[in-house]
């Protein structure tokens, strides 16, 4: 039995956390929704009954077991840490992700980085967490020493409202029409499109998605010399989040001794001789697929293909699996 | 004044051939199109005149100064032989690249290839090209030793049929339905969606299109032993071929010595200061466009943004420029 708080509940997020405690193994004693004054007094369907969403209060968190944090980083600064005055919080923003004495934790790969945790949990960045599945047991038996990575990133990873600016613009495509994109959050079109470039660019151009996913990377799989180049882009998919990875181990692996470590590797669903996984196909589903392992330019060098749910695994799956490690460590 | 054949002149490239020529230098004194039977007796305009197309036959070439053939490999590995007794063939298919002694041509990157040629001149793959475009004065520059690539390459890249595919299911997607995926060519659903699969997988699990681009850049780029590690993504977007790129020089790199040596390289436009190109704005336009250059995972590795259009320099406009080379040499 357990008194959860969700803070940012009307988002896409929230909606999935919704949804991922109705049919979760712990009964939900008390179910309190926080948002933005703007969205108080929504109400949200849980099970058989209707929950009206509250402005957000940290007072309010008080006597709860955890509160899932859905905020946008700015809101998350200022409130988290007043929310874990009171009970301790998963917070899916970037804000506290790299602070020392942060834990940021995906289960199957650095549970044990929660041990001292001080109420603040951070969950990673909706890419970092199927990177970090998929490689972390492969860089535990061959090394893990540098990586290139693309990633292909559904709309849905920057919320609600770019979801809808795709199903906007996919409706001029359809009728063969060139996009209205007046009152886009993106520079230019999504439907019909790529748009290279998620979060503001720094001094030397890496935008703010590609510095996450290098520093997170490092810090959940424990390596802060990891050297990784990656270039983040927007494509026109709704959900599902999917990265063309190349890795490169101390010593030389082949694929099938890297399928060997992958098939029984937890969180991961491996596909192999030919099968893949795209990211439609990934949709409502827990797992991170891999497929496509192959040799690289190298023979210490493998590629794979990694796709996953963004909402799910990448984002609320991830935090409720957090939450479980915290309930059984609160025993 | 120059007598010009296509065959395969009712696909994509052959219609953007057409556009090409009628706003070219050259005055086209005769006009040869060849099809299939099946499209034979289709009339196609040519500025102020209507052309028939007729069914393919290498006798019907002679006379001519080029032909272009934009048919598919299967095809093209049987027919071009016998036009090239006619007359030069610029051939668009796979087939003939990485034969000896048929020079695999990017005029602004390797002209003195086509010195020698026996009638039969290839045209590369529709991302080798631009890959070729923008890492050959670096790599003339630094010393190119190794790449990963990750392609999002849009459907006319495929040809018609997968663009009208994709505009099928968009209107799917459009009515927030699921599109019907009867009669696809490709494995699963392509509008709002990526399929990481272009052509059949070989032993070691490279697809078809990864290992053109492999062997077809070193090739190009007069480097037997680059290194390339590639993943080819065919994903929602009509026209208009994308790539990541991480390029490992043999000295460090910096970003502003790479945007030197790019800013005035043919074939290339280049953008920076946080600017970059979508494949939407690189629609209907002749550059390479080269945006996002930065630093890599290691001093001596460039990440790099890559965008052209992939029917025009990734095909059709190549091809007329590797033909001005051959009018040029004819003289």
């Amino acid at each position: 039995m357990k008194r959860i708080g969700i803070a940012g509940a009307t988002g896409l997020v929230g909606e999935t956390l919704l949804k991922l405690l109705e049919s979760g193994p712990h009964q939900v004693e008390e179910l309190r929704l926080f948002a933005s004054e703007r969205s108080a007094g929504t109400k949200l369907r849980f099970r058989d009954r209707e929950v009206e969403v509250r402005e957000l209060d940290a007072r309010a968190c008080s006597g709860l077991d955890v509160v899932f944090s859905c905020l946008e980083a700015g809101l998350a600064a200022k409130v988290v840490p007043d929310i874990a005055r009171h009970c301790p919080v998963i917070d899916k923003s970037s804000h506290f992700r790299l602070k020392d004495g942060v834990p940021l934790v995906v289960p199957e790969v650095n549970p044990d980085a929660l041990a001292g945790h001080k109420n603040i949990v951070a969950n990673p960045n909706c890419t970092t967490i199927p990177l970090a599945v998929a490689l972390a047991p492969l860089g535990r038996k061959f090394g893990l020493q540098s990586l290139s990575v693309a990633t292909y990133q559904s709309v849905s990873g920057a919320g609600r409202a770019l979801l809808n600016r795709l199903q906007y613009e996919t409706e001029f495509v359809a009728m063969k029409r060139a996009p209205d994109i007046k009152g886009s959050p993106l520079k230019a079109q999504i439907a019909d499109n790529l748009v290279p470039q998620i979060d503001d660019f720094d001094k030397d151009g890496h935008t703010g998605e590609e510095l996450k996913l290098m520093k997170e990377s490092a810090k959940i799989l424990g390596l802060p010399g990891l050297r990784v180049a990656v270039t983040c882009v927007r494509v026109p998919v709704s959900v599902g989040h999917s990265l063309a990875v190349a890795a490169r181990f101390a010593q030389p692996v082949k694929p099938k001794d890297a399928n060997h470590v992958l098939k029984d590797a937890a969180g991961v669903v491996l596909k192999t001789g030919g099968d893949y996984t795209t990211p439609a196909e990934a949709r409502g589903k827990d797992p991170v697929f891999v497929s496509r392992v192959r040799p690289g330019a190298e023979p210490n060098e493998l590629l794979l293909w990694v796709v996953t749910d963004n909402l799910l695994k990448g984002a609320a799956l991830n935090a409720v699996q957090v939450a479980e490690l915290l309930f059984k460590e609160a025993k």
